[in-house]
This record gives structure tokens, C-alpha cells and sequence, in this order.
């Protein structure tokens, strides 16, 4: 987390000391399942397509063998193969859709391997086959991709206490009050869009610094995450809060394709020390850490939001960054930062402090 | 873009390459409006709220003139504060939701204390007010933040060419057959989320780049830009094609919240760097650039995927990386670039040739 913003670190180790108390983050995973797709478009009656395709299916369960016998032996390889009729969006339009298990790695590259060789063997198959005449034999195939959307590949992250235990969380409101109040705000990322996004943003703060030290791709991260957000046909938080049974409940849940080896994983020697600093976890064991990092900075963004505000905190952090472009020196850095201590930080207060020090110091 | 995967540089280099012969990546700014909230509850009759809304307002704008005043000189502002009824969505709740031009900084400081200082405001405004009485007196603020989905702050990017110039592009396809499949694969990303996610992952491959090394705040861009994709009630594609008049042309549009100023783009000594490599952009023109490193990087995936595939250049680049997992001396690895010229790179190819190569030195 070196290279993240202050307030990123301070959410974390903030939210992971109280809930160090309160049992930690508990995880459950959904699975692991990875997506492939090859869209193509074909020309005929859908039922004969459907009719040949468990043949067919075999046919590419075999051709991509010696692709697949590795991550086997690994433990994973191909879930399953599927025929989706997508003519009624676009004419013609069919996929392959695929469903893998790649084990500890991200799998990206062997997903589009397999996905390639299996549009290559489509093409035989239906050009070979004497059940199919005429056009029928010829096959468009558009693209053959992995799909970043995982909405399978899944894990859940949830704190949990007694709401009594929250009474020491504000100086203001008592433990019922915090608890009713935390609910609105997350209603509001529920209801309404604009607040949403930066309730998610929020949440990606701490997953992308996991991600980005263990060598991850955060573009794939990022979009499977609001896609996933999405899902309902309206734009919404990723977490939820349920107050029963005088249980304070908060859980994400979210998408995460993640690897542990492969990739640039053993590449990077950051990435190595990363993944020897959280004990070199697997894929699922990092999914678990990725999430609670997550959760853990929303819940201390929306404790801060609801209470103090946002800006105390972030301006005192912020300090350092100010005092640094007015080229302060370290003398200059420790008076400012007695001086602040009670007093709000604003880069005109800053700016103002620092030439009044300098004037005086002139005179 | 140094620190980017290899293919990433790539598919940017290539599609600048290309558009650079027809007429390159053109442009346009729709407003660079932000966006802040203040959320809160409040019981009474919403009308008595509209009715002195003018009055709380001249109040609110007045109140933040301390901070507002050097923004203004820069030429911005809040541009206006509206106030929201949202009692239908959840009970007795409103927003103040405001509006602000931040010029070149991205603003988050800026409209945070404006927002915290609203809040304060609206407080004493009905605590004050000899219009309200009892329980009308009282407002519950929830939070004060703003929010990082801006969809008014807008930039377009597009390419456009007569439809004969793709005829370079692709060795089986001709110019038509290109555009036409082109355009399947532009439709599949409108019409499947699964495709979607990963299309619009692409053009984040090239934002992202830009954004980093800008020192702006790359979970924000990714926030907004989902967030924005699905704002028709399904995730979808951010471009789109059209093929009217013989003419190619391919669209990016989205929401891009930059700043070239505040926060740590003067701070960060790389960021000072590569806004200097950028001619030191303002805010307007480094929106203009990412969303071109955006498009380029999502043409050029594009036109791999319909044509030869993603994988053959992609593990092509790949290959030093895989490599380097044998620790391979420079000389096995210009041995290993000359074998694998014109042929298959995957991990067991390479893996063999190694061993092979090994054992052959060895006898």
C-alpha cells in the first residue's frame, strides 16, 4: 500500500483495528469460474446447429487437449461449452460461450488460446460435416475473447457485531444512532447513482492497491466490478447493510478474477515481496484479502461521512502534500504541523502561515 | 507509457500510426462540470422548502466566497445548487446537488469544502429561520461529498476516413468486408454485457496509461466511466460506428474528471515529466489526449480480434516474459526470437525449445 494515497492507507488501518476487536473480515467464495466467448454468425436453422452441437462439443473438448492437459493436472480446465442463440438481438448471431476454471492463475492467456482453437475447429466442423449443405458449411466467426465480466467468479466479505459495539465510534452519536444513520447512507448508494459511484470508487481504493501489488489487472478488475453494479438495470452500490436481530451487518460482494501465478506474478520482484508479504496466497486466499481491503476503506469513507466529514481527515493527511509545493523546509514542516493541529488545514491557510513564518523570519 | 504491458503500447502505436495517414483523432469538450451533494433528511412540507430554496441559496453561494473567490479569479466556480426531492426514493430525503467548474484542477478539496460548508449552512439557515418552527427546524445531514460520476463532463473522440482506406488494414478482408465486421463487433459490445465489460476494459487500457502518469485518479475515471456505460439501464459499449455515406467512423464518449493542476500533479516529479512530454496540457486538452489513448487502444484491439486474432501479436510480446521465467541468458533469448519468428508462441512451446536447447549444449 506504499504507493497509495494517504487517506487509502488511513481507511484501511483504521477499519481493520476496529474490527480487529469485533472478529475481522469473514470471506466466503462463490467459485471461480472464468468466461470465453466466440461470437460468429451462421446462416441456417437453429435446431440443426443445436442438434450437432453436443458432437461439436466434444470435437472442441478435444482439439484444445494439449492446451488443456497442464492446467488438468492443475486441477482445473474447461467447465462447460454452451450454444447461445443470439439471433433475436442481431441477425444470425450465435456465441460459444465457455466457462473455465484456471486454478490460481488469471488465465487470460489460456482462455483466448483455447477460444481461438475452438473457433478454428467450428469452421472445420461445419465445413466437414455431411449433415450441413450449401451455406450452411460456412461459419463467420467475429471474435474469440475472454469475457472480463465474471459475475460466477465471486466473493463475499462481511463484518459483523452487536450494535452496542459501535458506541465508540463517534463522540456524537450512540451506537443505534450510528448504525440508523450508516443505513441511510448506504440506502442512498442503493437509490441513487450519482452517490453510487463514489460509494464503489470508494471500495476500489483499497482493492486496486492489492490488486496493483500482486501484479493483477485493475482495468479487469475495475470493469467486472461496475458492470457488476449494473446488473440490476440501474447503476448501485456494491455493499449492503442489514440491521437484524441487534446485528450491525455490512457485506460486499463483488466479482474479482484474480491470479497468483502466471502473468507477470513471478516476473515483478515487487510483485514476489507483495505475495511474500501476505503469505503467498492462492488465488481464492487473495480474492478473500483483495475484498477486505475493499470493504474495509467503505466502511471507514462512510463512518467519516457520516460523522466528522471527510475533509478533517483528508486535509490533515493532505498537509505534507501542501507544505511540500510551497518547498518547506523540515523546520518549517514541523512548525506548520503543531500550528494545524487544532486549527483547519486549507492550501490559503497553508499558503498564509507559510509567508508569515518567512516575513517574520525576514525581519 | 513505460510502465504499461507491451500490448497496450502496441495498439496505441499502431492505431496513431494508422489515423495519423487520415486525419488523426478528433475531438470535443461537451462542459467539464462536476458534480457534489449534500445529502440529508428533513421533515415538513416539501413546498415550505422550495418556497425559501432562492433565499437559502444566495445564503449557501455567499457563505464559500472565502473559498470560492480564487477559483473565480481562474475563471470558475459553483455553477449552481439545486435543491432535489427524493422523498419518494426514501423518506423525508432531499439533496442539495451542486454543480461546479474547477478550470484545471480535478476539485475534489474545492467542492468537498464547499459541500461541508453547505451542510453547516443549511443547518443554521432553518435553526435560524422564523418561517420554520418545531421539527421543521431540524435537519439530519447524512453526508457531504461529491460524487465522481460526471456525466456532463464529457469528452468525444472519433476517427473518420472514406471506407476505401481500410483496405490497408487486414490481408483477407477488403475495405467493406472490414468496416462491415467491424461494425458486428461495435453492435455484440451494444448488445452483451459479457462483451461489453471487456470492450470498454480495452479502452481503459489506454486511459488508465494516461491517467497514472498524469498523477490523476485512476479509480475515479474507471468509477464514472462504467457508471456512465450503463446509464441506459445495461451495461454497453462507450463507442460507437457509423458506416453512412461510405465513410468510417468510429466514437468514443465518456466522462473524464481530470486535473492538470492541486492535488500532486506538480508534486509528483514523474507526473511533472509527463505533463511536460504532453506540452503541458490543461485540463480540457488532457481530457482530449486520454480519451484518444482510449479509442486507439480499442480500435487496434478491434482490428486484431476480427482479423488474425488477439493472441499471435499478444504472445509474441509475450514471449520475453516467458523467458524470463528460465532466467534465459540474452543469448538463448535471441535464439529464442529468431525460432519463434514464424512460429506458435505458448508457454510449453517455449518451455521445450529451452530444454531442448539446454540438453543440446550440454551433450
Amino acid at each position: 500500500m506504499v504507493i497509495e494515497e494517504s487517506s487509502v492507507v488511513a481507511a484501511a488501518s483504521n477499519a481493520a483495528k476496529f474490527w480487529s476487536k469485533f472478529g475481522g473480515f469473514h470471506t466466503e467464495i462463490t467459485s471461480v469460474t472464468k468466461v470465453g466467448q466466440v461470437h460468429f454468425t451462421w446462416t441456417g436453422e437453429t435446431n440443426k446447429l443445436r442438434k450437432v452441437f453436443p458432437e461439436l462439443k466434444n470435437r472442441l473438448i478435444k482439439k484444445v487437449k494439449p492446451i488443456t492437459a497442464n492446467m488438468e493436472e492443475r486441477g482445473g480446465g474447461i467447465i462447460d461449452i454452451q450454444l447461445l442463440d443470439k439471433t433475436e438481438d442481431m441477425e444470425n448471431y450465435y456465441q460459444l460461450f465457455a466457462t473455465f476454471d484456471t486454478v490460481d492463475s488469471m488465465g487470460a492467456n489460456f482462455i483466448n488460446s483455447c477460444l481461438e482453437e475452438f473457433a478454428a475447429e467450428l469452421k472445420t466442423f461445419l465445413s466437414d460435416s455431411s449433415y450441413f449443405t450449401g451455406y450452411e458449411k460456412d461459419v463467420n466467426i467475429i471474435m474469440s475473447i475472454l469475457s472480463n465480466y465474471t459475475p460466477e467468479c465471486r466473493v463475499k466479505c462481511w463484518v459483523e457485531t452487536d450494535i452496542k459495539n459501535l458506541e465508540s465510534l463517534d463522540n456524537d452519536l450512540d451506537a443505534q444512532a450510528f448504525a440508523k444513520k450508516f443505513e441511510k447512507a448506504v440506502q442512498i448508494a442503493t437509490i441513487d447513482p450519482f452517490r453510487a459511484t463514489t460509494h464503489n470508487k470508494g471500495i476500489f481504493n483499497g482493492i486496486d492497491a492489492v490488486i496493483l501489488a500482486t501484479g493483477n489487472d485493475f482495468r479487469a478488475i475495475e470493469a467486472a466490478g461496475h458492470a457488476y453494479a449494473s446488473r440490476k438495470g440501474k447503476y448501485q452500490s456494491l455493499t449492503k447493510l442489514s440491521l437484524d436481530n441487534n446485528t450491525f451487518r455490512y457485506e460486499l460482494e463483488l466479482p474479482l478474477s484474480l491470479g497468483t501465478v502466471g502473468g507477470l506474478t513471478r516476473l515483478h520482484p515487487l510483485v514476489v515481496r507483495s505475495l511474500e508479504l501476505l503469505d503467498n496466497p492462492d488465488a481464492k486466499q487473495l480474492m478473500r484479502i483483495t475484498a477486505a481491503a475493499g470493504l474495509a476503506n467503505n466502511f471507514s469513507a462512510i463512518k467519516s461521512l457520516i460523522t466528522k466529514g471527510i475533509q478533517i481527515g483528508h486535509m490533515k493527511m493532505h498537509l505534507l502534500n501542501i507544505l511540500n509545493t510551497f518547498d518547506a523546509t523540515s523546520h518549517e514542516k514541523s512548525q506548520a504541523m503543531a500550528y494545524f493541529k487544532n486549527i483547519k488545514v486549507s492550501y490559503a491557510n497553508v499558503a498564509d502561515f507559510i509567508s508569515t513564518l518567512r516575513k517574520n523570519r525576514s525581519n
